[in-house]
């Protein structure tokens, strides 16, 4: 039995953090989101990070499955990116005239993703998917949008719920919600809604949280298409989060159909800071007309991240490469449950696979499951989906796998 | 008389820019905004970028005096920040868990922005200018927010106006806009909207495009202070532009008041990519249950760099030695006008100095001048403020004076 896991300094940190931070850790990083259930098992803080290690405050080592909650796509650290980012912060990053690193980007964007015909670059996935959707308005004149159930589009307030704080009900009032993989319904909102629908916006398939994760049924996409172009409707693909893990080209791409907007971030530049909103054609002049910037949107070091990052997918043939990988963690974990009698399901992309324990509805089980692979030295979260990065290896599968093992064992002990 | 600039590679790079990005450059750095007026003057990308100084694709050299609109405070490529920003890369930037490089720059915030009981760290000004409205609104549980005339806090619909595109009416509709210094119309707008304003929010002076910048009325500050505290309405100051340029306190502190919340970004980190929300303690729980977060918003290396940035910042005596050198370049300025008869105004912080040619209402003559300046190597805009660098020397002054003298002779002869 491997020895488990302390975080002292991990909880000293902490401490400090919350007279000066609100919530200590916000966000999706922190303790307060409910992905860290038991909160004990989890550590908060990095001394390091390498390839697909992190390590903690206390020295504990990871294989971490969240890689940044998705930036982390070729390892962290990798050479061939930082080296490129390096030459480029020789010259300079932040300056008051943009480094043609820009347009160089863009061109390869354009070259790669099946429906860009141009690239706007930003920060945050945030500000692309808000850029979509005020291009959207701007392109129809129009103000509904159709969201499908289990999104996730960002934090702006028109991304938000009624019910969360500091949001208003004119923030959310033109959104419409469809049930995922529903043709019927979207049809009907079409139908009562007509002439009146901006955009549909989606994620490629649904991968929320607190949620198996669901593919698009046959068909439907080709679907959603066709009635976003007899409707005008301009059709937004946020790929922020599959980005990359699925097609190269993008994930409309890979499900056989165009976005007319397509959202990207994390796996951009391998964690270097910037999104991307990518487009057809007939929506460049309405995006040329917008009033949207920021203080480090043109920033140069990225961008040459960016090409570095886009460069070398293609050459390790990623992400078929990343499916790959994730197909044999999948059935390694599946196999490592049924050993203690345990139904996991692996849902979604095998390169964002999210995970749940079926025999407990509670989810109770879950929590203890994943609680023993973390103080193991297995980085997994309960309830969002997970992410493979290039720099894992089938060893590091292996060692995954013999954890998840040891802790099925370990839960189906104590029940 | 020196010779003057030309740009053929730079138009040679927007020309295959304008293939694969909406509008080649968007936002403040691009020829679109209206700020680079006559376009001809200007050039378009860098090539490199050192102290106070970027070069052009043609190898022009300017003394830059828009410092990537803010971001560049102690001179590009500081050696101190960029050394403190290696050390961290090497141990990791967008990881899994945070360095506690966060908690030590938040600790550093408090301990030298006046009214900061907290940070709380995000990518773009306008992350956190958002964020400080959503927390108002949450707190008071109203919605109408009161602007000044001539404000500029972002690219969130909830900034813009209502005929920019991509805005709906419902974006903007509980905004209230104030002219800047006017008290008795802020006090009507609170006695006509009793118990429904959640926030005033302003920058610490009037530094708008397009206009001379106008300082704080005596007494206006403490009055605006005193109408927020009887109203319950939070008091929001956007120091994203000058912060730091004026006071390493805070501009509220500059100003003798304390803010509720106050947004930095530009010279939080010397062009590294992060912003903060900064605030009192009364707030802190309430943006603790915020839902605000992005997918870059805790890497590590731009936390390192704001805390060598804040730090230089302190050991170089900043802002007092900007604003000095700020005052140095002005009355040189207004000196080199007088000899050829114009009337050069100079307003704002000098540190942020505004620059208008008083004699030519249509601006024109303006215009003329910026651009024989920008063509000899001295890289002024016509209608933004501009900003000064530590790395700016008295050489560096007496050459821009030398060049504006140039300049204004050569705008007088032609007319």
């Amino acid at each position: 039995m491997r020895k488990t896991y302390t975080y002292d300094k991990s909880r000293e940190a902490f401490a400090r953090a919350m007279k000066v931070i609100p919530s200590g850790i916000y966000g999706h990083l922190g303790p307060a989101e409910g992905c860290y259930t038991p909160v004990e098992a989890f550590p908060f803080y990095s001394s390091k990070a390498q390839g697909t290690y992190v390590w903690d405050l206390d020295g504990n080592r990871f294989i971490d499955y969240m890689c940044a909650y998705g930036p982390n796509v070729l390892g962290y650290n990798d050479p061939d990116v930082d080296a490129a980012a390096a030459e480029q912060r020789a010259l300079g990053d932040c300056t008051t005239l943009p480094s043609t690193k820009m347009v160089e980007f863009a061109e390869l964007l354009v070259d790669t993703v099946a429906s860009a015909d141009w690239a706007f670059f930003a920060k945050n996935g945030n500000d692309v998917t808000t850029l979509a959707v005020m291009t959207a308005r701007a392109y129809t004149h129009r103000k509904k949008i159709v969201f499908f159930k289990g999104y996730y589009h960002g934090v702006s307030p028109w991304t938000q719920k009624i019910d969360y704080a500091g949001v208003i009900e004119e923030d959310v009032m033109h959104n419409i919600y469809v049930p995922w993989n529903d043709l019927d319904t979207l049809r009907k909102v079409f139908k009562e809604n007509e002439g009146q629908i901006a955009a549909v916006i989606s994620q490629p398939y649904m991968h929320g949280n607190f949620m198996d994760n669901v593919m698009p049924a046959p068909g439907f996409w080709q679907e959603v298409r066709k009635m976003c172009t007899e409707n005008g409707t301009v059709l937004v693909v946020d790929d922020v989060r599959a980005g990359f893990r699925l097609d190269i080209a993008g994930s409309d791409h890979y499900f056989g159909f165009e976005a007319d907007l397509i959202c990207f971030c994390k796996a951009l530049a391998n964690g270097y800071n910037v999104s991307a909103l990518c487009g057809k054609e007939f929506l460049k002049n309405t995006v040329s007309g917008m009033s949207y910037t920021g203080s480090y949107w043109l920033s140069a070091v990225p961008f040459a991240a960016g090409i570095a990052c886009i460069n070398k997918m293609k050459r390790l043939d990623m992400p078929r490469t990343l499916i790959e990988k994730g197909e044999k963690l999948k059935s390694g974990l599946i196999a490592a449950a049924e050993q203690s009698g345990f139904d996991l399901r692996v849902t979604g992309a095998p390169s964002l696979f999210y995970l749940r324990i079926a025999d407990d509805p509670t989810l109770m089980l879950h929590q203890e499951w994943i609680a023993e692979c973390v103080k193991r030295g297995v980085f997994f979260t309960n309830h969002h989906n997970h992410f493979i990065n290039a720099a894992l290896t089938d060893a590091d599968i292996a060692e995954t796998v013999d954890i998840a093992e040891e802790a099925f064992a370990v839960v189906k002990k104590r029940h």
